[in-house]
């Protein structure tokens, strides 16, 4: 009771969807926090941000052994790291970027991926006319030679940036050349595997759940 | 029990965090689903794409009076609707667009936003050198006018696409201005009164949250 997860928010084995998304929300604000120079949150100010109820932070935070000091709140850094050990995420990801278009370039450019551990290793397009353009960091290179790309740069995750019909080819040859992450932000319901992971992302969703919090 | 949520799913007068954080993955696949001409789908299918367990969505999904029939599954166009209707999201949203950079143009020139009953009215940029820019079907305005916008235009909800220096003034303006639901793609924490939503996106925490469903 009180600091205890229900078996169901632990979910056997993983942490049930419920847990892991609350965590996920905490990090998002405790990166900005961190980014911003400040040292301590409370869970009054984690909940302005989250929409979490700063009953259930505490709860979920002191279920990990998490304690705010009175007063004064949680160490953002200690946080970050973590909440980062139960996601069981820590250490570096390689990612492999498809679609230099304007969102492929807005991610290129970004260091959001960086501040979590993941570095994106090449960028790719299929236009022989942004092959060779630098994007940040980046110089776009040719769709077709993925396959090598995957096994030399070790990608491990896989975001497409492309559009709705390029999608689901790529990503066929993604699964063939080992890639088990898919980030998706196009908007085609891709086929894989089982043994492959596929995330969809949409800003306009994710915006529609935050005016369901301002509505009601 | 069975298709009954519990007390802390139902969360008193609004949804809880876990049940609307979930309708909208189901959103997220649906819409997807729709797009690609898809008229039913399972709870399996959904869950693949949603990491959200079969009995779980249908048990969410029945709570709301949705039934999925057996062997056929869900119709996709009547489960969109009624999850919109469930977020009390239903209606169409003025958008107001800060930042004319990569992410900027990203979400301008997509149709994201529309499908789910967001409209770009504006975009707005403080560079001079990008106003009168053609974005798509905008052409890029001075921030400077965005008071007489947020009225004229009848913006409810700003996206800032904006670098973190800039985010916070804006956010100032864009209050005063009478702005109440603030989406938030920089990396700042907003400071703003208790009566505005900010709602933070993040991808790189999306995808941590996609990693700890491969890892696990």
């Amino acid at each position: 009771m009180g600091t205890e997860l229900s078996e169901e928010e632990r979910g056997g084995e993983r942490l049930a969807l419920g847990v892991a998304a609350r965590l996920s929300r905490y990090l998002q604000v405790l990166t900005q926090a961190r980014k911003m120079g400040k040292e301590t949150i409370s869970s009054q100010e984690l909940s302005e941000y989250t929409h979490v109820n700063p009953t259930q932070i505490r709860r979920d935070l002191s279920g990990f052994g998490r304690f705010g000091k009175r007063g004064v709140g949680y160490n953002v850094d200690g946080l970050v790291t973590a909440i980062r050990d139960i996601l069981r995420t820590a250490g570096q990801h390689n990612i492999g970027l498809f679609g230099a278009g304007n969102l492929g370039k807005a991610i290129a450019s970004s260091d959001m991926f960086a501040d979590h551990g993941f570095r994106v290793v090449a960028l790719f397009d299929s236009d022989p006319a942004k092959v060779g353009e630098k994007v940040g960091p980046h110089e776009v290179r040719h769709a077709d030679s993925l396959e090598r790309a995957v096994v030399e740069d070790e990608i491990v995750v896989a975001v497409l940036a492309v559009p709705a019909a390029a999608a689901q080819p790529l990503a066929d040859r993604l699964v063939d050349a080992g890639v088990r992450i898919i980030f998706n932000y196009s908007e085609t319901l891709l086929q894989v595997p089982p043994e492959v992971t596929v995330h969809t992302s949409s800003p306009a969703v994710d915006l529609l759940y935050a005016l369901y919090f301002y509505l009601t």
